[in-house]
């Protein structure tokens, strides 16, 4: 075991983390630094404050920070861009988070002069790699410590005394909480584990938190137009908004309708496959409709290349390498894509569904002059499709030609 | 104008074909054979001969097939296996029916000895490309006539003047006719023209004709298995059944829940964008339950390999390169790796959606012991992870320390 | 025949664009401005000049330019920062002319208002295609003359029959003239036609024009040193240069010792397959000395990103979509990707072959104190590689502990 | 420590294998099983018997395997299909070879009923990955004891004393030895470390072993004709040969004219940048030879397609998937591409130089009735290239024409 001086904890002020700290304490006789942070969650963030002093923590380590807007801004919206999904379905919800709660606990370190950082992900998640690649790429000789590969607290039995034992409050713990694993942010909630490990059996009704079901969504569909600038949403049905206030009006119509629900085996990059049900309501609505929106304003083989890279992007945004070199390249590729991007798009949201029934802007390439059946006064000469057709069919005519004289 | 001696026209019975069909006579003083197709489309196809005929064409000149088992086992079933969608949404319905149409008509046009081929589509459109790509890739010197490039009947009232001058039936098609541009199959009915030609503007609900709207649809869901042998499904809620009856029966239910629906602005392949809607009813939960079965029985990588080369490959179909080397070379990869996609997938189908609720496969390569977050016996080392992200991250730690050592 | 006022004409002064110059004033009637640019062809420019006077065209309507600076620097240089290939072997030099040369005449027709371009490609190749695609990328309605897809004087005895007839020098055309179709700018000369047209016959020495063949190139080495700067060679062997001097110098070495000749059969953008011989003397210089600086000073994924879009980027250069927008935006990443591609490289020339023998960068990722054999002070841990094969394995090995079961 | 019963080591004779063999019985109590591979390294093989059977290994436990035929027939030429370079530069010549040695002692193991095997790779390197990823694929639950990650044998002193002390024969090594760490076989042979170590420093000449320099090399070029079937050569010269004999004898064309000198930086799969040099004589005549006959036989989207996947194809042998499903699935489309890939390529080879010089085939798809410049008899209409190029520049013309309107 490493000699580690001061480290900075990712505490969300829950069981699991309250129990790391007090083992960091502990084990490593280090000074501890708690960061606990807004994106979204759902959770009110202040009660974790009292939580860490009770636990011996000084005032002037603690940090809680909102990061709601910078997560929609320089996160979720930046890959929304990319119309990222991985393994054709997943939004990639918690992915999306792990790179700033790593940047922010790097630059706290650096700022209070700590040596290591610490999480509360399991050993065989991919959320432990998203972490600590970024831990790795913006602070390169930091100490990670990650107590769930190193600690015996394996079964939740252990844990719970551990707890006990070190006056951490375990009320409603032993024989409540929620069945499932679960993560949530601005962007979704996801939930694994238990029942959830047989792929074959459906999940109970009560397992969703955040939306309503579709039998239970509203029995008239609702509109909303929906603004975009540079390929983000800025406005709905004609309100500006920030980038969070977005992502939470979305939210709020996603789970009004019942739209977002996902229940999905997925490949994690620590080499398993796991079953995860997610809710991502408003990025649900947000990739429908921006491809809509690219879909009048790019260029066709534009359009294209972004969707043969897009798996890859979402790859690297699901192994957790945000910060590396080839996902900022790959962003700088995306980014400069969405210039045009601006416009407009209307929705209908109903029981679950999301459908364009509408799109437009003043950068739109669709030429109604060209794209028309009827006459269009030479914008477009038929005869140039003859040409086009017989040198796209050049190579095939002389292979099968040449077959023809083989035989 | 080349010289002709017998043509085979894809004919489909009506009023623009029949137009054809007097033309090519008239124009080229030449032979025409008749194709005519079921491949689903939903119209009789008998009523054509009946017009053939009074078209003076002669009896042994008048091919009529079934072709819809061929469609869905030898197109649409390997087009699915690739989970192909063009430009993020379009499920490639019409597509995929042109090459197997070209294909037929060279097949007649060898047994006939005809030297040339013919079809209704305009100079405009993909249909145009996917037709003539498939015919000189099959037949690399033969003629091909498309009217649409050719002829001065290029409206609608001259269309009609024409046909009623040379006595082609045009009841009911003065005033009436349905106002869009429409193309049908066994995997879908597609609209464009007229009013979608302004992409700002939604679809009226009458323009929809397979399909119960979302509204309309049963306000109770229903569940469905799909039997998945070797990526194909070869049964429905425990009946074995033939491609083209697995289709048939995933559009009833498709269609009475409302599944389906899609309105969008697509890229053309001769250059512009245009808008169409389509119903794929089927199509869309084969879509789903496809990617359900896949994840669960396919390896990680080639999983990701098939995503990342989709683009690709479904791009091939639209354009028209069915018959290409490169796309057959592409399903070889994508067709080996279908081996092992073997299982069941259970779907919930209400007011439009398709939800995935269950899937299981004796090829199943989820590991409930190793996803497990409760203790696993030793299957999965936690300890590994470290390594594994330390590893992972070399790359990125070597080139921030330099960026330290610059500073 | 559409109605043209005035044509820019890309002359060269030789025969066939002055047959062309004639040509246009007679079948259209329009005023023909002549360009003409040094790209480094090799060729006084200036007697172009006086000839155009000779065949009518106003002193005002003539335009001379030295683009070579302009060329290497915006068009040369960025391509190789991509290292494109086309086809495994080509270096892309007819190709990147292209763009450079239409986007002048556009400019020239803008200015002299201009509604037409014309050329002298033949209707078979793909400089047409470049040419043609640039025109319309950067002026949608000029009209695009190409006299050779146009007129009847397809066999050389008619065309020079029509010059002689048009008072054009024909003398040492007759009887003379090489027996190749050629081009040369700054980046390579080609030859292609005749005797090339059998790809199984190995091209006469006395064909090469530019370099030396391998055997009589110096029978010592010659070693050289090339400093980079975001990617781009700024110095030889100490001496900073301009980029059409880098260019010029290193054509001098490759030239002297026998480097860059290549003899292949490529695939036309236009269906056929053409047999091509090439001598890119500093061209493939550079190939080799931008890897290896690339090798010390790219990070790897973003060096197997670049690899894994070359082959395109490549394609588009080829086909002539410089002036396309999905050359730009791939073009914005591998520039991105550039800023440290900084250092020197030092290379030995023998005999037609390029050998890499030294690089080193202050932007250098190779570490030595983790690549060594030797022990490294802790820098890398031995141990994290267990881990890290064993989750990289551990897809594998479920998928081998099933099939072992399902036995 | 695991419990380890029976263990089948790699085992190459020499000292450092040799110790870990003792190593092995000491610290494991376990029976050694050595298997000893000819694949072309270039040393006899049966020494190796006696040295094991001196430190105490049974008679009924050496394996000794002459593995050329199998390496280059299922190896090295389905690779060269590929036409596979990593990273732009290196022929794979180590990778290629690992997967073959890991599938033979996973054949053994299984025989004699070993639950272990063990190699003499270091930690560091991608050697080990390459053996342990093909150890867990072919044989999921193996033990794998990689020697060089667990003693403490670190220094070349260590190891010596430790040998020393076993009875290991050491003379010759104390002083002496090879500076370079290096591997052989049929391919290749490879040098890395010591001085290697400092990228701007060029190797001296006695470093390379196999190759003539290119200034030995004989002053007078010589020509090679290599007759290809499916994609493999199947003789040289008109002389049939075996797969290992082809490559045994390109080795001595290489060899004596100074074929295949590579000197690099690489990027390891462990995460760092190495250097390492290469000689590769035959296989540098194979893939420019391979690339000639494909360019006359392969159609080009086929060709196209081959070289965007090869990136990733070279990737997965360099880090050591070859057993993976995802190459497997890649190899059978590039397979599946070589059907058409006969005929012949002739070569010159002089001063470290390859030459392509001719290439002909019975399914040669190079058609000089259309790729003349002479007239052609109309197999070839010049006037499809205006509407070929018009349609391709379409959507260009249209976005340039709505900047033009929003001016």
């Amino acid at each position: 075991m490493s000699e580690i001086n001061k480290v900075v904890l990712a505490y969300s002020g829950g069981l699991d983390t309250s129990v790391i700290l007090k083992w960091l304490q502990d084990n490593y006789q280090c000074e501890v630094v708690t960061f606990t942070a807004d994106i979204g969650q759902g959770e009110e963030v202040e009660p974790a404050r009292k939580k860490a002093v009770s636990l011996g923590i000084k005032p002037e380590n603690i940090y809680i920070d909102d990061l709601r807007e910078e997560f929609v801004r320089d996160f979720v919206f930046p890959m929304f861009r990319a119309n990222a999904i991985y393994e054709g379905e997943y939004l990639l919800g918690t992915s999306i988070a792990r790179p700033l709660i790593a940047k922010r606990q790097i630059e706290i370190a650096n700022r209070v002069g700590a040596d290591a950082v610490s999480h509360g992900c399991t050993g065989k998640g991919n959320d432990q790699v998203r972490f600590e690649l970024g831990y790795y790429a913006l602070k390169p000789d930091v100490k990670v410590i990650a107590p769930w590969r190193e600690w015996d607290l394996l079964s939740r039995e252990k844990l719970l005394n551990y707890a006990e034992a070190n006056g951490i409050d375990i009320s409603n713990k032993r024989n409540g909480g929620s069945p499932y694993s679960m993560d949530a942010n601005l962007l979704h909630i996801s939930y694994e584990g238990t029942v959830l490990e047989d792929p074959a059996r459906e999940p109970e009704e009560s397992m969703w938190l955040w939306t309503t079901s579709p039998e239970n969504a509203p029995n008239e569909a609702e509109y909303v137009e929906l603004e975009y600038a540079g390929g983000d949403i800025v406005a709905i049905n004609g309100h500006a908004m920030s980038p969070a206030a977005v992502l939470t009006e979305l939210n709020r119509l996603g789970n009004k309708h019942g739209i977002g629900r996902l229940d999905l085996v997925e490949n994690r990059y620590v080499g398993m496959k796991s079953r995860g049900c997610y809710e991502t309501p408003g990025g649900t609505i947000m990739l429908k409709a921006h491809r809509a929106i690219e879909s009048i304003t790019l260029d066709r083989e534009v359009a294209h290349l972004k969707d043969e890279l897009m798996p890859k992007y979402a790859n690297l945004i699901y192994t957790g390498y945000w910060w590396a070199p080839e996902r900022k390249m790959m962003q700088q590729m995306i980014d400069a894509s969405q210039a045009s991007v601006n416009g407009w798009v209307r929705l209908k949201l109903y029981k679950g569904g999301v459908y364009v029934v509408g799109r437009d802007s003043a950068d739109s390439l669709f030429d109604a002059r060209i794209a028309t059946f009827d006459e269009d006064g030479g914008a477009y000469n038929h005869a140039d499709a003859a040409g086009f057709i017989r040198l796209n069919a050049l190579r095939m005519r002389i292979a099968a030609h040449h077959r023809q004289l083989k035989k």
